[in-house]
């Protein structure tokens, strides 16, 4: 890993040239470059934390000024409990996830001696922009390595004194491995995020970790592919003939186990038929969770005679049903038909995660089927998901994109793939349906 | 499918909109789609030859004033021998693929009763710019409904005519049929390519069939995807232990079997210690075909007892190295080793397809897994990237993007693929590993 205060072209430059080296790796080198770093970060905790508290005492004065939440100020903590135990280990988690290279993906025999085969394979360069949680780093650097690709970070500058003293110790870890020290860099020069966005010939991918506004402003700003999502407005339809008990619980976790969550329930579709049936527990359900409700006319109307605490029920605007709230508030609107509600998912949504509650199979499958999203449930909360709950291991994010990656991207989504074929010299022009020429075998082998 | 005349905004609009319903069609009805429009096509050839006649008369005057190649008219002209058969043929062809959309990709059990499937499912919207050829359209629009994926046209304007008549009579076919009459546009209007190229909000996908300035043209001026590639300059690396009379086969294969094809050779390196062996009778081979070498020093000093037609023997210039020449032209340079070759080949060339010639193992597979390119062959001539050749049964295009599609693209290209889970109303907060919490099961099940 090295640290880059010169352009971001030459850093874009020198990382593709190293990516060719760290493609070429087997697992066994890549797995013990991560354990290098392991150790070295291990070894190194003292001088880190030192860093990192000049860059909470910083923090802290802004924060005094007013100029930076407190939010933000817990989050640069690295000293906090348990943050520095989980980004070691997570590091070891990384190495001990499947290999992504090298899958034989195909293999077909297209003549004797003439074999196709496709083969996954890192995709090159990542460009990764992180906002100012410092342990992210270490994260980062795992998946880029692990799955043989170079990055380029740039992450806020409210960690800087943290990023260097961690990249400083990976750097030196990473002197005794076959991962070349230009594979990881991380860029420290301040203001350079639209040049960087810039690097389309050098650059593969961006992967962005951070806010919408973050999101949103690097898909506005490069023509490099970028895996991400800017918003997550996720919605529920609650039909007539979900189970009431059970539905309550579901919205309940969907909407307040995660609030500020990307796969947290923005939007709650009710079916006019179950205004006067289920929709007042769950109202309720959700009302003793501290969540506000903004109504339209109907789902309001079916609440007089629900007791509530005061404040818990608003009017909904219009812009309700646009707006990531990211807290504990919720729009709710009643629509008739499985058909409304999809037409509502597919035009206010965010193609993110959309959940339907019924017990009619078909009309489930129907919802499942048309609506546009990376993540189209039957009866289940949207706050699953997620990478780890999906099982994956990892999560380098969550994609609304409708090509390569969509919803939990995990080690794969790092990946493409390259065509290898071995064969004998053979001219095609030999080859087709004519007479006197010879056909194509295309015969499928195993892999 | 519509003709469209309208705003570049509202075709696009209407496009999403008809490609939920079009996701949402069983096979058989995509395939009822395609065989109304051939039967459609059938009966309407008299009407379209007279359009297509119109186009080419306009278009022999433009050539005569010497403003359109008589390449492009030929292209044009739909009555020639079999190109009609063809046309109707190739509809019925992608009617019997494999169908693409609702693959199963991946089967987890979550938990009991908690099931996680992935399942392929069609992008959205395509955009596809193709130049004059009007063949096309109807390849393009059949590709589209097989992958269950709305599109937009926008033909060259020398094929007007002809694309206004075989999109009427599609139009008309798909009327009595289940897919949406909006699912497939033509757009008529003139010059609004840029306006389209700025959809990106109901276009998910770029797809230019047609020259290389036309590709980098639309990568230049779109945020959308582009799948396809601008360059194609392929290399090949024969080394001192290639086969020699083999070697040549291939190597006039690979540059002379269709010399303006995107997987045609450019530039040939060759292994300095090959320079007295091989390469010679190499040269000789290629020389008897008509292709004219352009040479490095060494390359052409080993040349000095063959003897070569006037004229086939040409300096290098450095330009030469990068550039695509489409013709009977190929560059040469001399290399000492694999590494260099590499080297050359991942700055210089367009990481389409590159082969090396050797009999060494080690040194191919060194040499595939460090080109960066779709396709990465040994001992195998250029010219085999192609879907056709792959056995995919059709080519949407080749692509040299390095996410979700690479190298010669099928049908699959043409899909993503969605989340579903099917739950029995479970709240996540019931899992994970702490005290009193539930494990994952994350169990992988056949499919």
């Amino acid at each position: 890993m090295s640290l880059t205060n010169g352009s971001p072209e030459a850093a874009a430059t020198a990382a593709k040239t190293a990516s060719f080296t760290l493609a070429s790796l087997p697992a066994s080198a890549r797995n013990e470059a991560l354990e290098a770093i392991h150790a070295a970060l291990t070894a190194s905790k003292d001088e880190i934390l030192a860093a990192n508290a000049r860059d909470l005492e910083l923090a802290r004065k802004a924060a005094a000024d007013g100029q930076l939440s407190q939010a933000l100020v817990s989050r640069l903590d690295l000293g906090k409990k348990g943050k520095w135990e989980d980004m070691l280990q997570g590091i070891l988690d990384v190495r001990d996830l499947e290999d992504p290279v090298g899958k034989v993906q195909l293999r077909t025999k297209l003549d004797d001696g003439l074999i196709l085969e496709r083969v996954s394979c890192p995709i090159g360069v990542l460009l990764i922009i992180f906002e100012a949680r410092p342990e992210v780093i270490a994260n980062i650097a795992s998946l880029a390595i692990k799955s043989g690709n170079a990055a380029i970070l740039k992450g806020g500058k409210e960690s800087t004194e943290s990023f260097i003293a961690i990249s400083q110790v990976i750097s030196s870890a990473l002197s005794t491995t076959q991962v070349p020290n230009s594979a990881i860099q991380l860029v420290t020069t301040r203001d350079v995020i639209l040049q960087l966005l810039s690097q389309d010939r050098s650059i593969d991918l961006v992967i962005p970790r951070g806010s919408n506004d973050l999101v949103r402003y690097i898909k506005e700003n490069t023509k490099i592919p970028v895996l991400g999502h800017a918003d997550g407005l996720c919605s529920i339809y609650l039909t007539a003939t979900a189970d009431k008990e059970k539905s309550a619980i579901a919205i309940v976790d969907s909407k307040t186990s995660y609030p500020a969550a990307c796969n947290s329930l923005e939007t709650l579709l009710v079916q006019d038929k179950a205004l006067g049936t289920i929709w007042p527990d769950v109202a309720f359900a959700l009302a003793l969770k501290g969540v506000t409700l903004r109504l339209d006319e109907p789902s309001k109307a079916a609440l007089s005679s629900t007791t509530l605490p005061d404040g818990t029920v608003l009017d909904a605007t219009p812009e309700d049903y646009d707006t990531e709230h990211l807290n504990l508030t919720l729009a709710v609107k009643t629509v008739s038909t499985v058909e409304e509600a999809i037409a509502h998912i597919n035009t206010h949504g965010s193609h993110h995660t959309d959940s339907i509650f019924t017990s009619n199979e078909a009309e489930a499958e129907h919802f499942m089927n048309q609506v546009d999203s990376a993540g189209v449930y039957w009866n289940a909360s949207t706050r699953l998901a997620d990478g780890m709950r999906y099982g994956f291991g990892t999560e380098v994010g969550i994609s609304t994109n409708k090509i390569h990656s969509r919803g939990p991207v995990g080690l794969d989504g790092l990946t493409i793939y390259k065509y290898k074929i071995r064969g004998d010299y053979q001219p095609t022009t030999g080859y087709g349906e004519g007479e006197g020429q010879r056909p194509w075998k295309h015969e499928k082998l195993s892999f």
